[in-house]
């Protein structure tokens, strides 16, 4: 997988590597149109000729160093038996959570369409090219598990989570078991590595984080490793800001995501040289383009040349966002090649 | 004004004040009172008799230590002559914005009834509470007038900070300019302080936060001091994370609030000494009660000792907060009064 493989080692090198979170999505004309052939849009997830599809669309396009696995976050609570649905221009919407009705015995079969996605992709993909495999953190999928929807600050499951820890506690290990069985089934079928994605992360409290971002997360990665044990792991914690380094270090991570709160040079010396860095372009600036966009190309670059990173936008490239905006920027990441 | 006074100079006590960010407001029966007999809200806004009557509600129920004055943020567009409606549950609803008809000689006069309402409130207010006056900063209320509505992460004002810099930076000069007017009447009425929420400055990234969230604050305080050398500043810059120590320094705060996101330990290692912290429990522990109540009280209480510390919560209170979780906080916070 190329130069994901050793940036994820630990190693610099002169020209990043570049992918964009959510990079297969609504901002191409090729995706929209695959995903007017799909029925929903959990549909488009569970068929692996389609989603394996829009999956390599982005690399066929840009050349980016790495293809995501079309998927969601919420496809694991479907898969434990949560009603899941997405409704045009409202987001996920899911029904009553019942907590003892939830079967985990039944997540890996629910979700064998997705680990073929992955062999699908693996084998479309070309031999330097990093397939990564995914999940939604513990914490930011049981958020929307708990309010059923998407909320401006997850009060529901902060609200939990601090009034009945316990009972919260058996949602998170049974979200942390899912995720492993998850993860393992995208290993198996072919991922090269895997990013666990906690959205939510930057709500909670010192207390809280500690609970419910890092210790699942710790968990996910030392169970993967005890399985795999060179498999790399991307842990992205939004809002972690100050919290970051030790989010690195704690989760046992290969690589963090950071989000573009976090000034570079202070993320540089946040996290261990040995970890490497995912990130952190305001998405708005790929939006703005022109100007806007190449001095935060260059900014992004500068501060983190010199120890490994993986160049990437702070959080998901939008609808809204010109295709020749990201052209642009995978010229001038790839501008230094060879220098 | 007592505590205040002493910790804002920067010393040290035992018992840090405490007064807690909105607590004028949905969550007190007598606020909910007082809120019917005036029409609109920006009515209540503009009615020193109501407006002064809620301001000293909670502290003669809670005893707090300093009153904040009762009124909101966009009364600056609104005194600059742009269309501004409260709307029941759907919040603040902007007229369209034209940069060239606003007109800010007119901020002091229309704003002129928010200065009795200072006057009436320190008036009814004993001489050991501080009154607080306030103003939204630059930023955060530019975003509003942008959008026209609060939106998830304020792209229509980042896009157009980033596509239009030098007409954006017009907005910004325009609204530092009022900022400065409305922030003297008040301190003239008898404010013994005031507070710069920028509650959206955490969206943005580096260049942008420092041009956008730190600049304009510093002018700011810089002109207020040119006219009362002696004015105590509290800058809130909710997301500043990582960033908070520079933002007090540069911008010259006596006091910076901090949100909940940064854990109290690393608040202390990036603000100077010199300067005061105010904050930082999560407002959900409020809205739970019981243990996590106490517990985040505790922490916030131990982690801050030894340093100037203002108690407040990391945010605003919510509607939903049960008012004898604020009788347990205050009773909890002063427990060691004497100790």
């Amino acid at each position: 997988m190329g130069k994901m493989r050793q940036v994820l080692a630990g190693e610099t090198i002169a020209v990043p590597p570049i992918w964009i979170m959510r990079q297969a999505g609504r901002y191409l004309p090729e995706y929209r149109k695959v995903r007017k052939q799909a029925g929903s849009f959990l549909d488009l997830c569970y068929n692996p000729e389609l989603a394996s599809e829009v999956t390599l669309q982005p690399i066929r396009r840009f050349d980016f160093d790495a293809a995501i696995l079309f998927s969601d976050i919420l496809v694991i609570p479907d898969a434990l038996g949560q009603q899941v649905d997405f409704e045009e221009g409202r987001g996920p919407v899911l029904g009553p959570l019942d907590l003892e009705s939830l079967d985990k015995a039944a997540v890996r079969s629910h979700l064998a369409p997705v680990f073929e996605t992955v062999t699908r992709v693996r084998a479309g993909l070309a031999g330097d090219k990093a397939l990564l495999g995914f999940c939604g953190a513990p914490w930011t999928v049981a958020t929307y598990m708990i309010a059923g929807h998407g909320t401006p600050d997850q009060g529901p499951a902060r609200r939990s989570a601090l009034g009945d820890p316990d009972r919260f506690q058996v949602l998170i290990d049974l979200l942390v078991d899912a995720s492993v069985d998850y993860l393992l089934g995208q290993l198996e079928a072919g991922a090269d590595a895997v990013q666990i994605f906690d959205t939510w992360a930057g709500i909670l409290d010192e207390e809280q984080f500690q609970r419910w971002a890092v210790d699942p997360v710790r968990r996910i990665v030392d169970r993967l490793r005890a399985v795999r044990p060179q498999t790399p792991v991307i842990a992205f914690a939004k809002g972690a800001g100050v919290r970051i380094g030790d989010y690195a270090t704690a989760t046992g991570a290969n690589c963090v995501g950071v989000d573009w709160s976090v000034p570079p040079a202070m993320a540089c010396d946040l996290v261990d040289d040995s970890i490497a860095i995912q990130g952190n372009m305001d998405p708005m600036r790929l939006i703005v383009g022109g100007e806007a966009l190449d001095r935060g190309v260059d900014r992004v670059l500068e501060a983190f040349a010199g120890r490994p990173h993986i160049f990437n936008l702070g959080h998901g490239i939008t609808p809204d966002t010109p295709i020749e905006h990201v052209e642009r920027l995978v010229a001038r990441v790839r501008g230094r090649e060879g220098n």
